[in-house]
């Protein structure tokens, strides 16, 4: 069922080719004192650095810059940010990159203005914002997160070996963001693939998940459609420019609150992924389908049902003369022929994780409620065994 | 292609049971002048009425009431609505209804403060708004239009015999919109059907209708299952709130501008429609279902493919061992057989178009690019034909 919502997207959308000639009147709406952040030097490579400079300059910006936001980004450069942005006493926080730089810039934002350590207050003890928020804005470079268009933003603690995600409220939200599907050509096939996963999952975690199906369900199951066909197009052509901005278009709006709605969520495929994170320092997406298939098997007899219909409306699994069993594994074999196809990591193995690291990832993933089956640790640890295989 | 899109929508949702608890919050945001719009007497009989002002006189708002707006609102209505808009000072509109007080309410909102003839301004020349906006807000009662969350207006001039809708910018979107599914309950069958199928052509309108298939089709496609299964539910049991919730829903994102991106449009169903409600004033829905498919058979040849994707993706025709042709002809019947399960009507002669008044709503029926086939006068004249049999 629905139920209630509360439904507002405060972020604008600049969709599509030189979609950045609308940064300069978008500026023109905050202060003068710019917080330049960015990943590694991919965008002076590439020329968007210098085009983001220049339009900076030419709207009478002063420019303070915060390099170097790791793919997985750390307590301790969070605090470098804050530290920046207030030194720079600024007004707005430009972020250019992947999920990662839009999720850190968010979190500098509610935290340069924050008297307490904000790792304990908004990451471990998940308070709501009471202090000064910086507007920030995104260029996009790289697509999965939903980054640029939600509240969410993961950081991670390599002394407690803790990753955390904290989705704040839509004060927090970009105000605006960019999306040049023409700026995501260039990352490595690896990273492109992860991304791709990353939405699939974003998509799945709500997907099966609630008592129903309801409006949601139908959208979602057109998001994934969407995203399979273009992505295996994106594979073979990473410059085919329709599938990128297709799969751009499909990550925006399968993690910014809408495909939410009536949906419950517990999430448990991040938890873990990102637990597996925290330890190995893999590429996100990567974490997550390498538990994907053998989570999804483990909750299947818990929602048969739902994982029938998925195997039906979104992998075309023809039902006729098949139990319902044999429909949702077709569904699942499909899914995981569709993730060999697109190249993603299928065992935690591959990425690093030792028999010796499985308790410990164990022990850091939070477990929710809210899927077809709450998980306990044993759970969890069957299903990182079974993915060192 | 998806190609350049800005996106912005900044009205608030609220939605589900006793969401009207939410208006008192945000009423506190506006002054103390309201004008409340609406329709008949339905909502007094409901005692939505008496809750709403009981509301607003708890906010310490002085209400001006502009009552009687009728399902096609009139360019004489209007200049009454603006009359009491000024004579009030009014600074906020509270629209509770349908689709036809939501339109009536925001071209009031525009056409107040301006000082030419508005009918003229922003009707025939449709000329963008440079005059001060009030501001409104929206409790529906009824769906179909998704006048609640675009910036839609649809005014008639029964001495020209016009109807005409101008679809104006984000700044006169609906700031907050209240829908509980509940009220939805009380309208008769009839005008619920038709609401239903005024949804169907939102989709479909903006599906058939681009050079290729993009996530916005997918979108779609999710959108009309979820609302072709909920529909055949509701007309049963039309206090099914799982059923009617999620057509209230699919209702809001039919037309609220995301899945236009990237489709052209040229809203061909609409406009015929319209004309032939300028004739008979028949309710808005009835006139689009019943040249629906008419319209559709005669543009099939166009975009033959799309139509064989229609019938596979959202009617489940099994295309096994058919030719193009047969399967897109099959997703149609399967569409007029859903069409007559749920009771809308199929004849423009149903309506009371008389054939004396064909030739008139040729003329009145503006026309545009972007569908599959650019229609001209005889090929309208057609198809009415076709619907008089």
């Amino acid at each position: 069922m629905l139920g209630s919502i509360i439904y507002s997207n405060p972020t604008k959308l600049y969709f599509g080719e030189n979609s950045i000639d609308f940064l300069k009147e978008e500026l023109a709406n905050y202060g003068d004192n710019v917080l330049l952040i960015y990943g590694g030097g991919s965008i002076k490579k590439s020329g968007l650095y210098d085009q983001v400079v220049s339009i900076l300059k030419a709207s009478g910006k002063e420019i303070f810059e915060d390099a170097g936001v790791m793919p997985n980004p750390t307590v301790d450069k969070l605090k470098e940010g804050c530290l920046r942005a207030k030194e720079g006493n600024v007004d707005f926080i430009l972020a250019v990159g992947g999920g990662s730089v839009c999720d850190y810039a968010k979190a500098v934002s509610v935290s340069a203005h924050c008297d307490e350590d904000p790792w304990e207050k908004y990451f471990l003890r998940m308070e709501d914002v009471d202090n000064k928020i910086i507007p920030v804005g995104c260029i996009l470079t790289m697509v999965g997160t939903g980054s640029e268009m939600n509240g969410g933003a993961v950081i991670t603690n390599h002394e407690t070996k803790l990753k955390i995600g904290h989705v704040f409220g839509e004060n927090v939200f970009p105000k605006f963001s960019i999306l040049d599907p023409v700026y995501t050509y260039t990352l490595p096939q690896y990273q492109m693939v992860a991304g791709f996963f990353d939405i699939m999952s974003h998509i799945l975690e709500q997907y099966f998940s609630g008592e129903d199906d309801n409006t949601s369900d139908y959208i979602m199951e057109g998001l994934l459609k969407s995203l399979i066909h273009s992505a295996k197009i994106a594979v073979k052509n990473p410059t085919d420019y329709e599938a990128r901005s297709n799969i751009m278009w499909t990550a925006t709006w399968a993690l910014n609150t809408l495909v939410a709605k009536g949906k419950t969520c517990d999430w448990m495929v991040h938890m873990i992924g990102q637990s597996v994170g925290a330890y190995t320092d893999a590429t996100h997406g990567m974490t997550l389908s390498a538990i994907s298939i053998l989570y999804y098997k483990w909750i299947m007899p818990y929602g048969l049902k739902k994982f029938e219909r998925y195997a039906i409306n979104v992998w075309n699994v023809n039902p006729e003369g098949k139990t319902s069993l044999n429909i949702a594994q077709e569904g699942l074999e499909r899914m995981e022929a569709f993730m060999q196809e697109i190249g993603v990591v299928l065992s935690i193995k591959e990425l690093g994780v030792t028999e010796e690291m499985i308790d410990g990832i164990v022990a850091g993933c939070p477990i929710f409620n809210g899927g077809y089956k709450v998980l306990d640790g044993e759970d969890i640890k069957e299903i990182l065994l079974e993915s060192m295989k």
